[in-house]
C-alpha cells in the first residue's frame, strides 16, 4: 500500500494554526501550534499508560479544566521518562507559548512525540514557538499536520461538515501515527478542531464515544504509547445553539465519522505495513468478548506474518482466538477470508484457500470469525509485519 | 545463534523408544512412540488454550489417572479444530498403539504438533505405529526426539542424574519448540522420563513446580498453542524409597534444572531468531507483577526489533512495562542491559549507551529492571524478532 497523500486545506472558524522547524527531526516541520482565539472548548482521551510522559501528565490536568486556548505540540522527542524535569520543560515552553499569546500559561497544552527518555531540549523550543507563533494563519492546517509526524509516510486529516440547526459547522481532524498498531507502542496524536458550539460535558461524551469506536480499534485499549492524546477543540464560532440530543448524535456520528477515516489511514501508514486486515468478530458472547478476540488475533505475531504472505492460515486465527480469554468453543467458530468461509462449526471446508489466498493479497482484507455463541460483536483494524516492518524498527535506533 | 545439536544418547531404565517417518513432514522422522513397560506414574501440564487440540483433549483424561503406558507422538499435524473427527483420530491410533503393545487403549496418550485445521490423517498413522513398535529400543531417544520435530532446527535433550537414598537416577528430557516464543503460538512438547519411583501426587508437584519457573517463562501463561503438552513418565526402574520431603525438593531441582535447559534451546531455536534476552524484573509489588512487566517487554514487537537491531533503546522497555497492567513508577525505575546501567529512577545516564549497544549485540543478554516497588521478582526468555522470522513465517504456509 503506497499512498502519497496530502494534507486538506481547510479552514475552521476560530482557529489558527502554524508549523516551523525547531531541529528536532532530523528534517522538515517538527513543532506545530494550534490557537483557539476565543479560547476554546476542550476534552481530551489521553494514553492509560503507566509510563505516561511529561507533557501528558501537564496536558491532563490543563484540558480537564474544560477550555483551552492553544497546543503546542513537537516532533522527535517524546520528552517521555523524563521525569520532574521533563514536566519543568513542558511548563516552561507552554509558558513561553501563553506570554507570546497573551494567555495564561494553564491555557496552553503540550504535546511531544518521538524518541523515549530524552528530556526535550528547551531552547530550540522556544525559538520554535517564537516562529510559530509569527506564522499562525488561519490556512495553517497543513504545515501543522506535517510539523506532528514523526515516522509517518503522510500526514493525515479528515474532514466533515454538517448542518446543526440551520448552521453550517466544520469539523476537521489532523493525526500522526504509524507502527503503532497493536500491540506495539508508537505514539497517536489526534486534534479535532470544530466551529460548533458545545459545553464541555457534551465535548468529552462526542469524544469519548467516536474514540472508542474509531482510534481505540486500532491501538487497542491495552497497548499504548506513553504519549498518545486525543484532543477535541470546539471554538464555537459556528454559532450554533447548545447540542442537545439528536444534534450531539448527528455531530457525534461525524466526529466518530473522521476519526475512523484516521484510524484507516494510520493502519495503512503502519511503519513498513503492506497491508491492513479488519479483523470482525461476531455471535460472541459479549461485546468485550468479540473485542478480545479480535484484538488477539490482530496483535499475534503469526497471524500478522500469515497476513503479510497473504496465508489464509484459518487454524492460526482460531488458535489465536483461544489466547483471547473469551468464551470460545472452536467446534461452533466459522471463519470468513475476504468473504470466502474457509470454516465452518469449527472444520475446514474443501477446497477454499486458493479462493481466500487471492483475496488476501488484496490491499485490505477482512477476515471474519462468527463464535455462534451470542450477540456480542468487535472489530479492530490490525496491520500486517512485514521484513521492512522489522527493519525499520530495528534501526531506529536511539 | 547457530547450534548443530544433537541428541542426548541415554538409556532410560523402564523406556523403551523408537521414532519412525510416517510422512506428515516433508521429510524426515515424524511419529515418536514412548513406551514404559510396565506402565509409568504419570503428570501433565497441557495449554489452557480454549480451542486445545483433538489430543490435548484425549490426553488430558488419559494422565489424570496417574499411570500410562506409552506416548504416542507425530509431527507435521496437529490435529487441532479438527472437532470429533479429530478425537476419533486420536482414538483410533493410540488403540491400534495400544492393541500392539498389548495396553489397555486409555494408557496411550496421543501428542500432536504441525498444521492447524487439517485432520490427522489415519492410515499412515497406523502404518507408522506398526514400525515405531517394531523399532522400539532402550536406545531410541535419538530417533524420537528427531521425530518430534517440526521447524526445530535442531533436537531438544537434557540429561541429569542424581542420587535418592543412595540410588543412581537418571532424567532424561526431550522437547520440540522454536519459534513459539510469547506472544505466539507454536507448540511446545516436552517428555520428562526417569527411572525414580515417584508417587503420581508428588509427580504432579514436581511437573507443576518445574514448568511454572521454565518453560511457562518461555512460553508465557496466556500466550499457548492448541496443543502445549509436557509430560512427566517415572518408570520406578531405579528402586529408590518413594520420595519425601528433601529428597523430593532435590529431584524437582532436578527436573527443573533440565526444563531450564530445555527452554534456553527453544528460545535459541525461535524460528529465525538471532538473540535471545532474559529479561529479569526486580523491586516489584508482587512476584506476579514482575512477571507482568517481564513479559510485555518480552512480548513486545518493538522490544524484539531492538533486540535484533541491537539497539539500548531502554525508553521501549519502560513503555512496555508502562502497559503491562502491574504498579509502576517510570521515576523510580532503573534499567540495565547487558550489567551496564542506563537509566537511574527513569533518567538516562549520560554516555553509557554505547557500551549497552556493544553489549547487546552478544547472542545472549540480559535486561534487567529494578522498579523499586517492593520485593516481587520475575523473569523471561524471549527471542527477538527479525528479518528471518518474518519472512519464515508469512512462508509456513496452510
Amino acid at each position: 500500500v503506497k499512498l502519497a497523500r496530502r494534507a486538506h486545506r481547510v479552514r475552521v472558524a476560530g482557529f489558527r494554526l502554524a508549523g516551523v522547524r525547531a531541529g528536532l527531526k532530523s528534517r522538515g516541520r517538527d513543532v506545530a501550534l494550534i490557537v483557539a482565539d476565543p479560547s476554546a472548548v476542550a476534552a481530551g482521551v489521553f494514553t492509560r499508560n503507566r509510563a505516561a510522559a511529561a507533557p501528558v501528565q501537564v496536558a491532563r490536568v490543563r484540558v480537564a479544566a474544560g477550555r483551552i486556548a492553544a497546543v503546542l505540540v513537537n516532533a522527535g522527542n517524546a520528552n517521555a521518562v523524563t521525569g520532574a524535569a521533563g514536566r519543568r520543560v513542558a511548563e516552561r515552553t507552554t509558558a513561553a507559548a501563553a506570554r507570546a499569546l497573551g494567555v495564561p500559561p494553564a491555557a496552553v497544552v503540550p504535546c511531544s512525540t518521538g524518541k523515549i527518555g530524552v528530556l526535550l531540549p528547551e531552547a530550540p523550543m522556544r525559538a520554535a514557538v517564537r516562529a510559530a507563533v509569527a506564522a499562525l494563519s488561519p490556512d495553517g492546517l497543513p504545515d501543522a499536520a506535517e510539523a506532528i509526524c514523526t515516522t509517518d509516510a503522510f500526514p493525515k486529516t479528515a474532514v466533515r461538515r454538517l448542518r446543526l440547526g440551520g448552521r453550517p459547522v466544520t469539523i476537521a481532524v489532523l493525526g500522526k501515527g504509524a507502527g503503532m498498531i497493536a500491540p506495539d507502542m508508537a505514539t497517536l496524536l489526534v486534534f479535532v478542531l470544530t466551529d460548533a458550539r458545545l459545553t464541555p460535558a457534551a465535548a468529552r461524551r462526542v469524544l469519548r464515544g467516536a474514540v472508542d469506536a474509531t482510534l481505540n480499534a486500532v491501538t487497542v485499549d491495552g497497548d499504548r504509547s506513553t504519549n498518545d492524546t486525543v484532543l477535541l477543540l470546539a471554538s464555537g464560532a459556528a454559532g450554533n445553539a447548545p447540542l442537545r440530543g439528536g444534534a450531539e448524535r448527528r455531530f457525534g456520528e461525524a466526529v466518530r465519522d473522521a476519526l475512523a477515516e484516521i484510524a484507516r489511514l494510520v493502519a495503512l501508514d503502519g511503519e513498513g505495513a503492506g497491508r491492513i486486515a479488519e479483523i470482525l468478530v461476531r455471535g460472541a458472547a459479549s461485546d468485550a468478548d468479540a473485542r478480545r478476540v479480535a484484538r488477539a488475533i490482530g496483535s499475534s505475531i503469526l497471524c500478522k506474518a500469515a497476513i503479510h504472505g497473504a496465508d489464509p492460515n484459518w487454524g492460526r486465527f482460531v488458535c489465536a482466538a483461544g489466547n483471547a480469554g473469551a468464551r470460545l468453543d472452536p467446534e461452533r467458530v466459522d471463519v470468513a477470508i475476504g468473504g470466502v468461509v474457509v470454516a465452518r462449526r469449527g472444520r475446514a471446508l474443501a477446497g477454499r484457500l486458493a479462493r481466500a489466498g487471492a483475496r488476501m493479497r488484496r490491499p485490505e482484507i477482512r477476515i471474519a470469525l462468527h463464535l455462534h455463541l451470542g450477540r456480542g460483536s468487535g472489530r479492530i483494524l490490525a496491520s500486517d509485519i512485514s521484513v521492512d516492518y522489522v527493519r525499520f524498527n530495528a534501526e531506529y535506533t536511539t
